[in-house]
């Protein structure tokens, strides 16, 4: 397959580009040359033919990309064809941003259950899922089809829920722990560290000296 | 400065070395080797040697790094020194998610206040902090020192609240509304795209036809 091959500064860009085309969809442009891609997106035009040449061009010498195509064309590569079920583990704050997310529904995430182990939140709604509790688990797991696990409890109790869904079988995580977890390679793990993109932000501010105190 | 040179892989990987040393620092352990630090963060160790060089070394031949020593080097690398006053425009899930992490505050980043423009929301307390109307904030930003501006807002709404930041003397963005921001090259932003993320995650999990429905 083609796939194995992309480089991972690609990939990375690839839903950039989606989203770009998403808006110039929504705005009912037809279509667009790399050019202005390249000026919107800050990327080279040259970066943009040599990323969509990894997946056979798609654009026409002298006329550019079709917008409608090259969305539907990435959202394919990307794997947004398919309809993933996502359940939600964590029911805090940032668990119920997540559930409260209509893009990713259009996308094709669709988040089916969220699970916690607080007695306050058990039993509450969000967006139509009533949280359950995590005794649950494992049996729901076991008796529904389980595409991605999104973990935003505690760095303490990520690692061993992780072994957990593990073994339950569940091969796509979106951890918001902020541990990295130690899986097999055939699961798919994709982290978001807060804490560690915060620390980026500091990092360029403090590099502006009348940033500092 | 020192700090232009560096490379954003680099820089990238910093927080992480940050956040592996504190751990070990947790943990009471007072010197590890590269090739240690390699097996746990999974990098190689002349990596890990490398980028380490990049800031003037911090090892000893034979002995290793000293993880108190280098963690708090690094911390002043990533500018984790100083003390940033930060406040968040949205008092949603999400936005409360932020204001509730105790780890910022750990790390030197000060949750000030909070803003929304939701009457439900205002006035409503999030750990110490009553959520302001969205119609003080030009006057909050005037009055106070603040460092790091959250944006947890609609994507529509974006565009508009950065320029008003910008033109209030913002210098600092912390975006997570799903759009990239056009701003002056004096201020610093950095981005966090849940939905891109996800993407990403489905890119990799449809590249395993077992995962496909």
């Amino acid at each position: 397959m083609y796939k194995k091959e992309i480089s991972k500064a690609v990939i990375n860009r690839l839903p950039r580009y989606y989203r770009y085309l998403g808006d110039l969809l929504e705005k009912d442009v037809v279509r667009i040359s790399s050019k202005e891609l390249s000026e919107k997106m800050k990327v080279t035009a040259s970066q943009i033919r040599q990323d969509l040449n990894n997946f056979g061009g798609f654009g026409q010498q002298g006329y550019g990309y079709n917008v409608e195509y090259l969305h539907s064309e990435i959202g394919k590569i990307l794997g947004l064809d398919t309809k993933y079920n996502m359940i939600i583990i964590g029911a805090g704050n940032l668990g119920q941003a997540l559930a409260n997310y209509v893009d990713f529904e259009r996308r094709g995430f669709y988040v089916k259950a969220l699970f916690d182990v607080s007695p306050k939140l058990i039993g509450q709604e969000v967006r139509g899922n009533i949280i359950k509790s995590a005794d649950e688990l494992e049996d729901y797991i076991k008796n529904n089809k389980v595409d991605i696990v999104a973990i935003t409890v505690p760095k303490a109790k990520a690692p061993q829920l992780a072994a957990d869904l593990v073994k339950w079988g569940i091969k796509g995580i979106w951890n918001f722990a902020p541990t990295d977890l130690n899986l097999p390679k055939d699961v798919t793990v994709e982290n978001v560290h807060l804490a560690e993109s915060l620390m980026k932000l500091s990092y360029r501010l403090s590099g502006k000296d009348d940033m500092r105190d």
